[in-house]
């Protein structure tokens, strides 16, 4: 087996899918305890992003602790070739959403000064919550783009 | 020469560089022709990704036109690694551009509805807008897919 840093079945894989869903656990907090957030289509999208991202990396994570207990290798082609496929679209979608929750903050933020206008929406909660959140995608990228890096060695 | 569709020197790829400057073109027409573009932020920013797109396809476009006319061979593995390189930094620009204003025109449209309540906002041409640059975008992506395809028949 391979030793490619961040692929399936390695330490250091299983400690960024650990840390994925760490941060978009803390994404998904910081957005839901913040006042307003239910009003906005693209907060609600980066809400759905980030439970995706949640449901993916604890079911590859737990895959890494069993293989790693029970020295199973996990990179077979068929196997890295679904687990980087849905890596690359989760990533897709964290993306997007990030940048969509990205500049609604700065509009509320800085254009049209609507925080200092209406105290109690939560902009700090927000913009915490969209830093989690492409903190989050580079997490994903960089395990996407391990786990592609061992595939095109397949070929 | 190996011929991969949409890869630099070859008429495909000509034919995705030209269409991307289309509708790069397009798109910046669409937004700055509306009236309140300018006081948003993630528009600004879309703004300054399509006018990179526009300058790095027309540019490749005219690279391309050139090696076609004189039988040049572009794919050489430095050239390539370049060309890769910068196709995906603009690609990701303009992903990120048309999301954060994607956002902004949903948020204008259903969220708030400031489209009915400020009818001069002119929310229809950020719609197309960002429909175009969605589809410069896809363009993009696949000139970088074609181009990363054939850079790693080189490793």
């Amino acid at each position: 087996m391979k030793r490619v840093v961040g692929s399936p079945g390695t330490w250091s894989g299983m400690a960024l899918r650990l840390s994925q869903c760490v941060f978009a656990a803390a994404s998904v907090f910081s957005l839901v305890s913040g006042f307003g957030y239910s009003n906005y289509g693209a907060f609600f999208y980066l809400i759905l992003a980030l439970i995706l991202q949640l449901m993916w990396s604890s079911r590859l994570a737990y895959k890494d602790i069993f293989a790693l207990r029970n020295k199973k290798d996990l990179h077979t082609r068929d196997n890295l070739l679904f687990i980087v496929t849905v890596d690359w679209v989760v990533a897709i979608f964290m993306f997007s959403g990030s940048c969509a929750s990205a500049s609604l903050t700065i509009l509320f933020l800085w254009d049209v000064n609507l925080c200092n206008a209406y105290s109690r929406l939560a902009c700090r909660q927000f913009a915490l919550s969209v830093v989690q959140a492409f903190i989050t995608w580079l997490l994903q990228a960089a395990s996407s783009f391990s786990g592609f890096w061992l595939l095109i060695s397949f070929f």
